[in-house]
């Protein structure tokens, strides 16, 4: 049913609770791309200190100190930091600032739901350039289309294919001059990162989430980094004092214990190995090779593969009407059994 | 400095961190309408259950656990209750399912500033419509300008001035069909609430936070009540995963223990009795009558006042360019040391 106050572009949306929703149970999770380990020392360290919370007042309004925090951390200064309840109000955010009724913003597909969402929000168009069928970036199109576009948001490494998109082709976009958002939301999983690009670029904005290697998913944090520019015009129309205390207290902790990020990289790359070794051996799958903690995979029948699996007690990713599934890379024991059920499933020995 | 990916409505807005922003240091918080006191019990069970929180993991995407114990505290049912980070994702969210390109927004001034801002930030036209002399609705201006906009924005008790609005001038808003959005930030401290009228029109969406009587800015968390489509709508639009799992939790206990708010709204209307009294004797002061927690007064040279108790260690609200200073009621010894600094910098006995 519709509101007769809804906005036209309602029609266009679903939402997104209907692509993710299911009562999980006690299925084992492998659709959200979590990492599977807590980080029990920020918890800790949260425990410790919470009594301290001056949980009646409003967080300080421009979060300077959890953004000096993440400068430091990543070598910027406060000026070019902007944090955001999960990298979503980021893109929402750029959506606010830069997007005018009516502008052009390329993106990739497939990839994040959300980018032609928020672009249709905010009245803009998404320009969809469909990727190559080897999942990469249709250059020709895209540096063609930028001629007529204001934003281009590329995730790099992509969700949901798990592609590292080179350099190069990074920077011939922000060559074009337009705005380019480079969602680096798996960033830690491929060992590159676009941030030493923000001193050659003013037109780059590069965002991180504290959500996927960092093992905060709970806490909804992400930030950008950017131009000083960039980030001051951001700043005027983010929802004030937008990030809650306790996340912000947290986030200072994560980067204090980064020692478990590096860890838990480290052992969900090896993870993927295994994942990626026991399923290239199944020939009814074809693999992308993954720079993140997921793995897409093209198969006959979707859907079926999926039923079964949540009937064997695994949640992995479903998209309606795609030929390939997501699935992310877990424990070493979620690991095993995911290919074990697989194998079962596809009457593989 | 501006950004040449801007959009025009930027060099309207400033940062909502300029109008607010002061480095707090030791003094005495009068001035964001916080409780001053912490809601102890809420931080221990937060406390004594943060290590049972899965933070690895995303929280469930349309909260519907938190909107069904909010549903049930106020009488209402979960596909009636939208939640948020704090109201102003509320309002951000009424902007995305409802504000199209130059839809036009009736916003009575002056008020909370995030109004306009929003209608902006979505290319809706604000239309600023001044209250009386008395600080009341100027009902025949709205109910005219109504024939022509779509929502109609209405803080009561309204911020900064504390004044009620009648229950009869929201109907006949309401009367018009246009969207009536009540924000009730302030609905404890005034023994008033519009939510029955969500029985009776399906246009209105009245919103409350638990930042203000609840004690908990530092979670920011609001939400908002509404008819099942209109609820419907704004969910397609919401960020997904939009509240963290902490402040989830601890919503859930501070419904729990709902004992503490009703006290502190007991006290602070007592503290405001006081304020009010003290402040009467005062002939250099006009006061407006409260039904908030925090006093509006007009005072020649406000500026200077502002300026004067911030030496002597209370910080209150600023307003450049207005008649007027609005004051938090804090704790008796608050409001003790207020009264006494504000008649030593008038030279009043």
């Amino acid at each position: 049913m519709k509101s007769k106050f809804d906005r036209e572009i309602l029609d266009q949306l679903l939402p997104y609770a209907s692509e993710v929703s299911i009562s999980d149970g006690d299925l084992v999770r492998l659709h959200a791309n979590e990492l599977p380990w807590r980080n029990e020392a920020v918890m800790w360290s949260l425990r410790d200190s919470i009594l301290d919370i001056p949980s009646n007042r409003y967080p300080e309004v421009t979060n300077s100190e959890l953004r000096s925090k993440i400068a430091e951390y990543i070598g910027y200064k406060n000026e070019n930091v902007l944090v955001g309840n999960g990298s979503d109000e980021i893109i929402d955010t750029i959506g606010k600032a830069f997007i005018e009724p009516l502008d052009k913003v390329l993106i990739p597909s497939p990839t994040f739901s959300l980018y032609s969402a928020i672009t249709r929000v905010y009245s803009g168009v998404p320009i969809i350039i469909p990727l190559t069928s080897e999942y990469m970036l249709h250059m020709e199109k895209l540096l063609s289309e930028a001629k007529n576009a204001k934003i281009a948001i590329i995730c790099s490494p992509n969700n949901p294919t798990g592609v590292l998109y080179p350099e190069d082709e990074i920077k011939a976009l922000l060559d074009t001059g337009i705005l380019v958002v480079l969602d680096e939301a798996y960033g830690e999983f491929s060992g590159y990162t676009g941030l030493p690009l923000i001193n050659e670029y003013d037109n780059l904005i590069v965002m991180k989430t504290f959500s996927k290697a960092f093992g905060l998913a709970g806490f909804r944090t992400g930030y950008c980094v950017g131009s000083k520019t960039v980030i001051e015009s951001m700043s005027k129309v983010i929802l004030p004092y937008n990030l809650n205390m306790i996340s912000t207290k947290t986030i200072e902790f994560a980067i204090d214990h980064a020692d478990f990020m590096n860890e838990a990289v480290k052992r969900i790359i090896e993870n993927r190995g295994y994942l990626f070794r026991e399923m290239e051996k199944i020939k009814e799958v074809k693999l992308v090779p993954s720079k993140t903690n997921f793995i897409l995979f093209e198969v006959e029948n979707p859907r079926k593969i999926y039923e079964e699996l949540i009937k064997r007690g695994i949640l992995i990713r479903y998209f309606e009407g795609k030929k390939y599934l997501r699935v992310s890379v877990g424990t070493y024991e979620n690991c095993v059994k995911f290919i074990s059920d697989l194998k079962e499933i596809l009457n593989v020995r």
